[in-house]
């Protein structure tokens, strides 16, 4: 996720919150291992010191990514998600009764808890239309990954692929509306998938990251 | 969804707050109406002043209820949702950019939001957990459905069914794990569609809504 510009972090440092630093206290997650998952028993927020953390909801083999929360990022273990550090990270900890201290004395806290509250509510929608429209989805990334491999050109950021079709055309091929279309083609987006470059121009960063999600 | 102890209508009644008041303008939604949409241009919060306002994720024939927002909660129209009045309504409506203002003179407003935005989200995790698990997610209410025609007894609050099965018993029933059906049975009493109350009993208060969810 994008830092804000005032990083939460920065803020923590400031002297006159000393006392309030007291509340947190430290946790290193190796690279891989699994901090929180829907079963722990605490009750707690946590911010990133360093490193990466991901946040997916997890159901048999299934997983569903939600968001990759950087520095200055915060979430709850009360969420119902697994967090896992995709690199060495440090966490600080605290409990949510010390959280509502925070809130109070750090407006940028529950600022920053809005941001990224949004920010996986979007990816949430995201999945929600992807699972909603599986048969359309796979349809549609299955098009795309097809005439990418077929027409298109390798370029600096990854497969660039023209499309002789509007959305229009597009959602007819694919026996949906145009606005079914459309909401996936920017979920498609939102994830990174895809990235527009103009009108029916496309480009693709990573051809395997669009195949996998044709056998969603 | 709850009122929080401190209104977001009653702090904004403060005497101080009164030219902060200036930047809502007051909308009536009559009921049933749809007051924003995914495509509405306006980037806009509103604050519920009267009503009941449901939002919801619509694609095709399919609507996904996030969450009914009662007096004192707010949204946003940018959130990719429609919102509906279940009843005539009176929305405080205003520009992202005076809430950038509400957010540093009203810690209340960051707060009401972050509620609101955790309780959608805990509604999308249910969402996201029943579309990925359509399969198990129909046998279970079925079997829910079936076993509380056949052995249900009516109770003040609805239909009372007693399961003579543990959550093990019942996931090998379903042929599923028992963290999947414990998340779905989870998910239906978020959803208010089951009531827990004691080891393997559920009051069941509308048989109409959990005969729906069979054919979701």
């Amino acid at each position: 996720m994008k830092f804000s510009e005032i990083n939460l972090l920065d803020e923590l440092q400031r002297p006159e919150l000393t006392e309030l630093r007291g509340i947190f206290t430290r946790r290193s997650v190796t690279k891989g291992a699994v901090a929180f998952h829907p079963e722990t028993d605490e009750n707690l927020v946590f911010v990133i010191a360093s490193g990466r953390v991901r946040i997916y909801l997890g159901y048999e083999e299934k997983e569903f990514t939600l968001g990759v929360l950087e520095p200055g990022d915060l979430y709850s273990t009360h969420a119902g998600c697994y967090a896992q550090a995709l690199e060495d990270s440090t966490l600080m900890v605290t409990d949510v009764q010390s959280v509502k201290r925070c809130m109070s004395e750090i407006p940028l806290f529950t600022r920053t808890m809005v941001r990224v509250l949004g920010q996986i509510l979007n990816n949430s929608f995201s999945i929600i239309g992807s699972l909603a429209f599986k048969d359309i989805y796979t349809r549609l990334t299955s098009f795309l990954h097809k005439e990418a491999l077929r027409t298109g050109t390798p370029c600096s950021e990854g497969t660039e692929l023209r499309l002789a079709l509007t959305t229009e055309q597009l959602s007819l091929h694919m026996g949906a509306t145009r606005q079914t279309v459309s909401t996936l083609l920017n979920n498609l987006v939102r994830e990174g998938i895809m990235v527009k470059k103009g009108r029916s121009i496309w480009v693709i960063p990573d051809m395997e990251a669009l195949h996998r999600q044709t056998q969603q």
